[in-house]
This record gives structure tokens, sequence and C-alpha cells, in this order.
């Protein structure tokens, strides 16, 4: 059965953590659709600077959780950093959680999930600069290259997309995780 | 009296938070270092891409807190992100507050400050995508564009500096205070 599978993202995202994860699920023959607040496409970052564009799929607000399996959350440091302040990206967040569906997010993704209230109690990992946020959120933060919990799929760096993306599949085939909520 | 000023930064501090308190601080006569973990000289961030270089005048190895009067702590989403994990870091950023010197933090800067364990009830402000993580971290979080608590002069963006550094003078001018402490 096909799946359908958001990848939302904006300025400044890295590159190899959202083309890696999307090329990976396309292999299955799943669709993907990178989202957006912004129209038109989002400028990558290469490891040191700006990259190449990529053409937004949807608008944000012109999606809902509910047309989703998963949701992928890239990093990059420039990224994450616009998306936590938006209002409508939280909530966008915050519905697959509520309708206990995969969510896989690397680097500085996870800086969403603090705006989202989404990670007390919940067993992650993150590019090391901000494990201490994430502790502080009420996470609880290991250094590993993947790490799964009941739907929420976490990585550290670009290095980790091979684990990240094998577990990805996993979740999104196992469907719903009932444990996997705010 | 003449007053020597220590500037942390690294690659991607945010130009405009560096070479304006800089600036200012000079047309007193005093004497400010740029001081970095990396030699050579540190590239600044302008807005939205990579700036100048700008020389560093000590190397972080080859200075103590004890020679300074105060600290600044320039923003920029890059800067902040490297160098909160830099140990070397974070012990010289809390041998300012252990010597009740005037530390002032812009923007992305205070998540040096979450690494270095001292915003637990301090009142103080910064770039609002930040603010979660510092009220987590214990933090009185305020959006005004200068926040002073017995020493800790805080702002938000590069549109606040002709506040932040009056404030900063001022702190500067007033020396230790003994309860900007760890």
């Amino acid at each position: 059965m096909s799946k359908q599978i958001a990848i939302l993202a904006t300025n400044g995202f890295e590159e190899s953590e959202l083309k890696s994860p999307k090329d990976h699920l396309e292999q299955f023959g799943w669709i993907t659709h990178i989202i957006s607040p912004k129209g038109g496409s989002i400028k990558a970052w290469a490891e040191t600077d700006w990259g190449k564009e990529y053409p937004v799929d949807k608008l944000l607000e012109d999606v809902d959780a509910s047309q989703y399996d998963a949701l992928v959350l890239p990093g990059g440091v420039i990224n994450p950093d616009q998306l936590r302040t938006d209002k409508k990206v939280i909530a966008f967040v915050q519905d697959f959680f509520q309708q206990h569906k995969p969510v896989a997010v690397i680097c500085h993704g996870p800086q969403i999930l603090i705006n989202a209230d989404a990670v007390k109690g919940r067993r992650l990992t993150s590019v090391e600069s901000i494990s201490q946020d994430l502790k502080n959120a009420g996470a609880i933060w290991v250094d590993e290259e993947v790490v799964v919990d009941n739907g929420l799929i976490t990585s550290r760096t670009p290095k980790d997309l091979p684990a990240f993306n094998a577990k990805l599949v996993e979740e999104i085939k196992e469907g719903k995780h009932q444990k996997q909520t705010l």
C-alpha cells in the first residue's frame, strides 16, 4: 500500500537531511511532499554555505496532518530556528503526535519539538549543541546514531542518515503508535 | 580609568552585534579584544549571508577572565551553536559570573549561558526563537529591547543595539555586581 509522507522545511535546511530521506522513501514508490510556510522554493544549506533551491510541493496552509502517514523534520542550524516560532508549524507537528503517526527528526530539528511541547519523557537524540535544551524540556537525551521511541525517530547528524532512513521506513510500515502522543 | 573588554565569538557571529558594541566601547578609549577558540580570523554573518573576516586579537586558550572588566557575547544563529559545546568557552564565561563582572549577551548569544548554567532565576531577553529554551533553563524571560539584571545585560536583535550599548557602558562603569554570580 502506498504511503504519503510530509517533509516540513524552510530556507536553511541541511540539504542531505531532506534529500536522503526523500530519495529513500520514494524508492518504495511512496509519495513525499516538501511542505513549507513559504511558497515557490526553499534554499538548502550544504554543510558550510547556501546550497541549491528545492521546489515546495505544498504550502503549509493548504495541508493537514490527516492527509499524511508520517512527518520528517530535517535540521540545519537556520531552518528549525525559523520554523519553531511559527504557530501553524507547531499545530501541524502536534497533529501528527495527536494522530499517533511516525515523526522523524534529525540534527537541530528537535528544536521544533521543544516548542511543540512534544519531548517530555521521550527518549531521543539530536545534534549535541541542543542536547541541554532537550534535557531541560524533559526529554531523555541519549547519544546514539538513531533512537526509536514509539514512532518518534531521531538522529544526530548527516552521517547517521542510513540508520535514520532504515528506522523511518520500519516505523511507517508499522503505522500508528498509540504511545506516540503529546 | 581605562577598561578592557572581552568579545568572544567564532565563525557566524552576526556582524552588527560584534562591530556595534566594539565601536561604541572604543569611543570611550577602552580596549576591546576579539577572542576566539580559533586563531587567525573569524567570518561574520551579515543578516542573510556570510560577511567579512574579522581578525582575532587573542586566542581563548591564552586569556583569562581576570584580565577583563566585562564580557560581550554576540549572537548569530551559527556562532553560539558552535561555542556552547566548547568546554573552554563555558569555563571562560562562568569565570566572569564568578568574578561578578558585567556580561552582555544578544540574540542567540544566551544559548551559551544555558550551557554555562548561568540563567536560573535571572531576568533576561533574547531572540524569540530561543525563549522557550531559556524559560526551560530557569530564566525569567521578558520581551524588552534591553534587560539589565545585576550586571547581566541582554537584548533581542540588532535593532536593539543602541539601548544594549548604552546599558553595557553603564554596567561597566558601575563595575562588579555582587549578585552577578552562578
